[in-house]
């Protein structure tokens, strides 16, 4: 199978890495920027360009790997042909592609990529879609060469898939960066907290995150909830604390 | 060295195990629910009471692992005698033991304890501090038989330590119970969202959190951002939502 992949950011360059793990052939790499394409293109012996207009049009899976904002206006430029078309975006709908070709779909995997950092594909939910029940399938097993969990889901329910990544990757992330900030001003390294986020992550694979819940807002320990915020200076982390802690009380004594 | 337990709750009894499990003597444990207390002193070997005032008398050390709420009126009906007295609490001073005992302290292991969860103590931060050099000394050596990772640490920066904690852990977790309280309403099970969460805490261990912030709130991707705010409909996680979005946006172009 020939593959054109549209992108060569974090998710695309973890993609071409695997596609070419897997025996694919990329033969072209587009990026808005042409230096993107040629390391990625290096690494994975296909051709590089920044023109979408002129890109080969004889493979046979085409793949969008770009930002949302950018996806539509790509998709109008590639030239028509008869190849399937995949983006790979979490809350736009599959049917984004349905004026260009008749074969289209979505293959969306649920992972944090960074371009220096391989992560284990296999293990990766993969959520994918077609615009028919036969092209699901196709999508469906070449997902499977990529990982070992597959899911056929709608456009709807991937939004949902979408959001709740949002809160449990990009919003926890936000969280170390409050507590590496909180530390840094007290001179005190970041790495002594690294066993506990390593552990509050493990507890959620026995525990449901609801019962998993410490800490003082639990009870709404008034006390210890009002020293603490003495002790924030930023006004924005400040209600951040105030508004999850009210909100851990409110959620934790629902249940 | 014989040891009295003042609580049997998650972390007085992950420290009651290890403990036993280093060779220590655990003569009593006392709890304000007589079978929390029996149940950690069965596994323990040691008596259990739920009355603090006849608590024996003849330990070495003692060892305050209670809620923050109830630990300076246990401190006062613990009668007085020459030991060591040490708390675990992250944001209480060492000296709320000053007016009881000559020899007191702290010791902090800074991670989230389930009862039925063991966990590598080995690799657990534990902060220490004592009322004077040498008995901060001899708490140094004792934590040191617990962990390999201990540090000397005054009341006034382990109060930053317990902050940072409460947004590494307690927030996350909030983040995860309201990740998992969106896809359950939509029947996806939770377990799809492990692996991302396993990779965002693993990056933090190699990319400071500030660099590996990912998402549509980075940018402020206005697009993405309103469309998932519509599917949202509680308020408080709505106004959640919003507060991270714009404050990751802040932080990480400050940069």
């Amino acid at each position: 199978m020939n593959v054109v992949l549209i992108g060569a950011a974090n998710l695309a360059t973890n993609l071409a890495k695997e596609l070419i793990k897997k025996k694919f052939n990329i033969i072209e790499i587009y990026s808005r920027s042409l230096k993107s394409a040629q390391e990625l293109a290096a690494i994975t012996n296909a051709k590089a360009t920044n023109e979408i207009e002129t890109i080969s049009t004889n493979a046979d899976l085409y793949i969008f790997s770009v930002k949302d904002s950018v996806l539509s206006d790509l998709i109008d430029k590639l030239p028509h042909n008869n190849a399937i078309w995949l983006h790979t975006a979490g809350s736009i709908p599959a049917d984004v592609l349905k004026n260009k070709v008749d074969k289209y779909g979505v293959i969306y995997p649920l992972q944090t990529f960074s371009k220096n950092k391989s992560v284990d594909f296999n293990n990766i939910p993969i959520f994918v879609e077609g615009n028919n029940s036969d092209i699901e399938s196709i999508i469906y097993s070449f997902a499977q060469k990529l990982s070992s969990k597959v899911y056929k889901l709608s456009s709807e329910k991937r939004k949902y898939i979408h959001l709740s990544a949002v809160f449990a990757c990009n919003f926890t992330n936000h969280m170390y960066t409050i507590a590496n900030n909180i530390l840094e001003q007290e001179g005190i390294p970041f790495d002594v907290l690294l066993p506990l986020i390593d552990e509050t992550a493990l507890k959620v694979h026995s525990i449901s995150p609801i019962d998993a819940q410490t800490g003082p807002a639990v009870r709404y320990d008034k006390n210890v909830i009002e020293k603490q915020l003495n002790l924030i200076e930023d006004t924005n982390t400040k209600e951040i604390y105030k508004l999850i802690s009210k909100n851990i009380h409110k959620i934790n004594n629902k249940k």
